[in-house]
């Protein structure tokens, strides 16, 4: 497996495009699309939120019954969620507009939103705006790139990627682009994360794949604990690799999950990273945990802590806190027998063991903090398992951005 | 039941004080006692968190098996917590000392400490500061407030109350203080919450009373998420009342149950007005939920929320996150029945009804939340059960106040 350029469009058979369509914000590319020149497999996962937006209904049902879908419209500015019966109305119109624009049923449209909750869309904006993305649609990596700047809202960066692997001698390539910054605390998937392949790979083996990728990757991601109305991923799978299908749980189809895995860790970490006014990532890794859903509650709670991130943001090995969020995590452990070790810039520091604080340099330790990437290891010493969350610290821009995130 | 002056001294028999012993602070008073002229009965709830301070092991230890208690000694600065043997020899130290001087068993002695975690104690400093407290404690209401003040740490102002009701014909008092800003989100109790009372009261029905009153008091609050490592709430009760000792859940039981539950309510909402650099106190109502755990959960899940904090803070009347927020909460609800209500400055205006958008000022929004006091209604139109919650915005100062802690 390779890491390669581009995204949504580096895999064979995909086009995009990004317009500014004036949803909300003026003078910025806030419409996208992705468009697959045939017929695509598709699998998803949405978020677990009993407020669902409009567009996650819409794809939802589309995932579920759909023969094949074809294309993807997402628009930036407003969720569509609490928006009742007439934000289903709008995700109608959309996907009837570009399904008619586009050859294609409106059930093999895929519809996203991001952007504020509790506004109704403006139809005709939206409709206007499809026809400007069909008309500019086109292959290569600029369009791609398009696409991915056009679907961020507080995003500082465009998030993309793309692999190649092989399956049977035939070159495969996964693409893929996300965005997310705030009301980030995913729950089957995060904000908005679209990947594009060109496997042959069944439906059901797609949506295995997929349902297997999301816990070690955009569930284990939080910016601010807020798990969104909007949150969806979705793999569309066109086939143009023309590999032999993979329809079971075979080589192949553990290749496709190796470079699926690839790409999701890599957009989660980049979206954990770009969280609303971070200054730093900040990784833990839980060593030898018991089970490894354990491992996976105790570094989440540790990264969802607001005392840890403040601690990040102000270089403070105030270690007792990321103590005190594995211990109120749910998870039973002995606190005298967990390890703690704070990472950055290449510098590795033991900040706590045998039940009370070890001798470190302060000044090291704050020196290793300001590193833009922190990690802390907690090695629980009670068994085998391990998992790895994201987050970001807690910085005065959260706040900024958030305080007046509608004006 | 009548609201009274004072606090922990002000129910006959208890005496306090508050002294400057540098701990950690300069110049300003750290450490308070609080003693009983007569033994006491004791009850107790502590933090759930399994990294539990040595504090919380020595007091537990005693609520569960010591025949009376008769003093509480408690620091800030330091939390005494992650510090293994050395943090439990701390203890014993202090309450030894504290025995001597008070011709008391050691294990007479509460002990509470709050303050920055992973630092060993300074006990030469602690058993002078003892001394010292010993020397000036008195009764009066002064010396409950100068004890009031001597537990705080981030917060910015003292928080006590006392509450006057009869039992079979007898005045008896219910006297409290508390301290809490950071690192607050109770899982039994709140950081630090001292009570007194004079009522006579069995142990059984007194740690009843304690249990009872805590779910709907200091667990339904929180600052940011973070489960301290120390949170305790103590009641002492000496008899000193002289009324016939409550032993079963009779009239007399209610009654001292109404005056504890004004007191440890009172409390939990002055803590979570004072969280740190707080700017409003933010209250959420659950109405017509369908059983009583359900309303709790949705209230706590939306005062959690740093969307919805910052939005509080910010004046933002960005009603979605509310909503988003009930969503994720993980309880079972159809959005199109709910209806959301934001009031502040004695105005009410509907935000949210009929699964949409309701049409309201934003103008009169933005002016109701600008109230020091802010209350979201949530009418989840399901049942008969409701539940409050308290919290506070999320400014700018949160995270000064956490970034920089330490220094």
């Amino acid at each position: 497996m390779k890491v390669i350029e581009g995204g949504v469009t580096a895999a064979k058979g995909y086009e995009a495009a990004g317009v500014e369509a004036g949803i909300k914000y003026q003078n910025r590319k806030d419409m996208a699309l992705v468009y697959s020149i045939a017929p695509c497999k598709v699998a998803g996962t949405f978020t677990t939120n009993v407020v669902k937006a409009a567009p996650v209904l819409w794809d939802k049902n589309i995932v579920d019954t759909a023969p094949f879908v074809q294309a993807v419209v997402v628009n930036s500015g407003i969720a569509n969620a609490c928006t009742g019966k007439q934000g289903m109305d709008a995700c109608r119109a959309e996907a009837e507009c570009a399904g008619n624009l586009l050859g294609i049923p409106a059930e093999a449209v895929l519809i996203g939103s991001t952007g504020v909750i509790g506004m109704q869309m403006p139809v005709e904006r939206l409709t206007a705006g499809i026809e400007k993305l069909v008309a500019a649609k086109r292959p290569g990596a600029e369009a791609g790139l398009e696409a991915a700047k056009a679907i961020m809202t507080t995003d500082t960066v465009h998030k993309q990627v793309a692999v190649e692997f092989t399956v049977g001698g035939k070159k495969v390539i996964i693409g893929a682009m996300c965005k997310g910054s705030g009301m980030i605390h995913p729950n089957m998937c995060t904000m908005l994360a679209y990947v594009t392949t060109d496997a042959k790979i069944s439906k059901e083996m797609l949506q295995k794949a997929v349902s297997r990728t999301v816990v070690d990757s955009f569930n284990m991601i939080s910016v601010d604990g807020d798990t969104s109305t909007n949150d969806t991923m979705l793999v569309l799978a066109n086939g143009l690799a023309e590999n032999e299908e993979i329809a079971v749980e075979n080589e192949d189809y553990l290749a496709f999950c190796e470079a699926l895995d690839y790409v999701t860790k890599y957009l989660a970490k980049k979206m954990a990273g770009d969280g609303e006014g971070a200054t730093a990532l900040f990784e833990t890794k839980v060593l030898h945990a018991d089970t490894k859903e354990n491992a996976r509650i105790l570094a989440k709670s540790v990264i969802c802590s607001s005392l840890s991130k403040a601690a990040i943001f102000g270089h403070d090995c105030n270690f007792g806190r990321f103590l005190c969020a594995l211990g109120y995590s749910g998870v039973q452990f002995d606190p005298d027998k967990v390890e703690l070790f704070f990472e950055g810039g290449n510098k590795r520091i033991q900040v706590f063991g045998n039940g009370a604080p070890c001798k470190y340099s302060e000044e090291e330790a704050t020196e290793l903090l300001s590193s833009p990437e922190v990690t802390v290891y907690a090695d629980m010493h009670m068994g085998e398992e391990e998992a790895t969350a994201w987050g970001c610290d807690l910085s005065y821009d959260y706040v900024k951005i958030n305080a007046d995130y509608r004006s």
